[in-house]
């Protein structure tokens, strides 16, 4: 089996992707980061994800995000709530946390390099959150040609580098509906940004609006407990 | 005065390249890390640099690169020294730090975005140190284009990206010599990987090895103590 590494959050979208990758064949090597973020709770998520799909190895490195600032999911700016609509807001969102994907890649870049994989899963998506800028097809290939000169391994031409991103262009019902077939435990997977006191997802923010429009589209029953 | 963010280890090219940006007339974010390397004695410089130069600003951030390994700066391998020939190896050596420059510049990508700054300085020199693979024009070239298609900035077309190497085809002795024309204090820098218990330099490693033939090439005095 090849290695690989795969990013895990402990959203649905991750733990779906690294179905994806065990599905083909891979040893996972699941890479997750507490990078103060307010859902931390997702790490939890993430650790029982890992262990249900059978992941290999798992890392969990802590980031110093906050004193750099810029982000609702980090700082002190609000996270947007869909009171009214239950659509999300257009534009890139203050959820946006700058340089984070590259930020994450360059860690999984690390850690591939070390243990010796060239491929790497992000669960990136542009259809239900085209927001993101590092979530994009054109990002994830410059990154990719980045890899190859970063590294030793890549220079030496040991190894070619590969992100996959299975998702990249699949709705959050297509998501669900992959994840349920490759038999993810939706219950195990956390997505909320702002959790409430007593462990409940708030039901309002730009994540829980798409998973559970997701889930309605998909036509099943989301797991989680919301407030709302 | 431009905002400019610059990553400065400590070491006489990462302080070298600050004085050139603040003598293109940027302010100067300085950007350190803790980044659990040996040699954390060269944070003490950064922060004597910093001030001397008068950065606008300065951010140690924490990184979690030991539970990744692969190097003899941040783990069990050997720093390897060089007792009989004064001359460092060939090829890419085992102080080699995967995917580092990768993770220096995304989070330097990260705060210039924070800060609204659209140049990113770094020591980053292929002439006496051909070996690390992340210090090439050709990887910073893809970073350049990488950074505009990560961030919220580049993609809303606020900000052109631009990662400034301004020592890239020095050799030692002319960064020392350019450091030295506009001020640079070079006995606040550190270079040594393995300081001696004694805080003095080992002399020894490839780092110290060519900061002392840099500075004989220069024909200036080394103001650190070594060992040997």
């Amino acid at each position: 089996m090849k290695p690989a590494v795969v990013l895990l959050s402990g959203g649905l979208d991750s733990a779906t992707t690294l179905a994806i990758a065990r599905s083909q064949g891979y040893e996972a090597y699941a890479l997750s980061f507490a990078y103060g973020q307010r859902h931390s709770r997702e790490l939890d998520s993430a650790s029982r994800v890992a262990a249900a799909l059978g992941a290999k190895s798992r890392l969990v490195l802590t980031l110093d995000l906050g004193p750099i600032g810029g982000s609702a999911l980090t700082g002190d700016l609000i996270v947007p709530k869909n009171r009214t609509s239950g659509e999300i807001g257009t534009g890139i969102p203050v959820t946006y946390v700058p340089a984070r994907n590259t930020i994450f890649l360059a860690h999984a870049l690390a850690w591939a390099e070390v243990i010796g994989a060239e491929d790497i899963f992000i669960g990136a998506n542009v259809m239900d959150y085209s927001g993101y800028p590092d979530c994009r097809p054109e990002y994830l290939h410059a990154f990719e040609r980045l890899a190859d000169l970063a590294t030793k391994a890549g220079v030496e031409g040991k190894s070619r580098f590969r992100i996959h991103a299975p998702l990249i262009r699949l709705t959050k019902a297509e998501i669900i509906r992959t994840g349920h077939a490759l038999g993810v435990d939706f219950s195990l997977t956390w997505s909320c940004y702002e959790p409430t006191a007593d462990g409940r997802a708030c039901g309002l923010c730009d994540s829980c609006t798409l998973r559970k429009k997701g889930f309605a589209e998909a036509g099943f029953t989301d797991p989680l407990c919301y407030t709302t």
